[in-house]
């Protein structure tokens, strides 16, 4: 895509929600604040990584925090403009275009809105092509591309500005404040250079965004050709068919942490269990992990096709599991040891993906 | 004093651990910071507040957190320079001066090892004549000074930057940091002009603190006037003598917390029973409180004289407790509401102290 429009947004927030694998929040507050900002400042142009000035700063933007959280407390709409300003002047240095973290939930959707507030483009690149929980699962980090200054503001426009010797530290000294700002907060971080985003960053996220948010909306609008074109497009497959029979759900460091169980349609004595940590880890059925971190887990209304997050689903909810191979960078060893079941305090090992991406 | 020279040291030392009032951190550590930079830089100039550059900035310096966590824990020796350069990145000029942000234990000598390597000069002001355990209780919160921004800085170099919306907000924001940064942090903050710290801060602090630490030393020495002087200088009273029967005390969200139980020497069915958040807030004796915050109940080894902080005291250790007025400032009906009992939690009301002073 050239430019992001209003028509863009809904397949923009369909597409978020699969990504966002369960977390990422809700889309519905961030899709009327991106919908404000473009009817306010017209189109957002989009621009690819190898357009981006290679000396130019580029300004990543997200949301910390756990999606129960951001269902609950408003944004005063002004975080993201404060977040992007206060990195710009720990740089000493104007940003030439607006990136969002992650393509997952509402922090897909928020980078839009600043870049249309501020007059600048959003790269058509992200740091994951998905969301996860944590600052430092993103390629970028695995590039040696430091997550720091990283500055957090929340809806009372407090503002903390995390300088860590690396990293984890970032995310270890970021994870309090979070917590103490109400559990969620607009975060800008990694900083980087346009030769950078081109040579690191995932390229074509938002693009990708929007096409599968066009194919859920097929499948939302009854196509019948659409399920195919689905996995076709995303190279996944439906692992299983199921209800909600329980959600155990608790706020731990602000993270949603918990599990979902789903028991099948057909044959009530087979049950698929999702641990989650705001996005869904692992799918396991009989002790057997099917799927796992980094490759994407989301789950969809079996009825109605519209991707769910977790916060959103309710008991009895019938549901289709749709796993999708994480981007191939994350199938490197590096990647799997940054973001595979072990990172999460799993004994477990990654389960490669039998998919054919 | 117009300079502070390694003669002056010893006295700082002394009297900031009875401004401590238990808290303040072990000066052992700071003590050695401070030499080696008289040393190395030589004398560093000590400005009054009425000779500052009206417009110049101030870089007020201090500890934050648990002295249980100061006591174990080594300094880089480079974290008060990385917040105050911080501090002045913030706002863009350069400081003209550093100011104790308080007088007490460590936090009293290391803005003075700052200044000399810094080769700036050191106000002989603080803002709490005293030592408190939060970002909030000093006269330039009551003046309406903001502390934000908040530098912390830890001595793996982690630097992170709190503006909060108001002082209680940077208070709230910064602990959890200090936690994480296990449980202490130097900290720069209440960035201010010349012109406010003559209006505002509390005046002839460090000459105050000498002054006190020198008295100390003569008691330390077995002057037999000595103890009469101490009390005519700070208008204070000798409360109790007795010997350490019980020390609680545990480390809450970076604070020492507990209860200390002195047994009377004379009478053993009397008993003082202190409590402390980092300094010691309330005395009691037979459930009536004999002084409260923001008074200041100090401890001295009754043999030696030596004043104590509550990390170093021992089981069975006799000391006197003494007692002494606050600052005037604080005596003030906004003074008592800021760090009177309540503000601590307890349903008390300050008790007037009856010194002279």
């Amino acid at each position: 895509v050239r430019e992001i429009t209003l028509d863009d947004v809904e397949d923009l927030a369909l597409g978020a929600v699969v990504l966002g694998t369960g977390g990422g929040g809700e889309p519905y507050v961030p899709t009327l604040m991106v919908r404000e900002a473009l009817r306010t400042h017209g189109p957002v142009p989009v621009v690819r990584p190898d357009e981006l000035d290679p000396e130019g700063l580029v300004l990543p933007l997200g949301i910390i925090g756990a999606p129960t959280a951001a269902a609950e407390k408003l944004f005063n709409g002004g975080e993201s403009r404060a977040a992007l300003r206060t990195l710009e002047d720990c740089l000493g240095r104007k940003g030439v275009a607006v990136m969002p973290i992650e393509v997952g939930g509402g922090a897909t959707l928020l980078p839009i809105a600043a870049a249309a507030e501020l007059g600048l483009p959003v790269v058509d690149a992200d740091s994951m092509r998905r969301a996860f929980p944590k600052a430092e699962l993103t390629l970028l980090n695995l590039a040696g591309i430091s997550a720091s200054p990283l500055v957090l503001v929340d809806a009372e426009n407090n503002t903390v500005v995390v300088h860590g010797i690396d990293t984890p530290a970032v995310e270890r000294l970021a994870r309090p404040v979070v917590v103490e700002m109400g559990m969620i907060a607009i975060c800008a971080a990694y900083a980087l250079t346009g030769a950078q985003v081109n040579e690191f960053a995932i390229h074509g996220s938002l693009t990708y965004c929007i096409e599968l948010g066009r194919r859920m909306r097929a499948i939302r609008e009854g196509d019948a050709d659409a399920y195919p074109q689905l996995l076709e497009f995303t190279g996944g497959r439906l692992i299983f068919t199921g209800k909600v029979a329980d959600i155990e759900r608790r706020t731990v460091n602000a993270w949603a942490v918990g599990t979902l169980t789903l028991e099948h349609l057909q044959d009530p004595d087979r049950v698929l269990r999702i641990d989650f940590q705001n996005e869904n880890l692992i799918a396991m059925e009989a002790g057997v992990p099917l799927v796992t971190v980094p490759d994407l887990i989301s789950l969809l209304d079996a009825e109605t096709g519209t991707p769910m997050t977790t916060e959103a689903l309710r008991y009895g909810q019938r549901l289709q599991v749709l796993a999708t191979p994480a981007h191939e960078r994350w199938h490197q060893p590096d990647g799997i040891a940054l973001a595979g079941p072990r990172s999460f305090g799993y004994d477990l090992d990654y389960v490669p993906f039998g998919g054919t991406r």
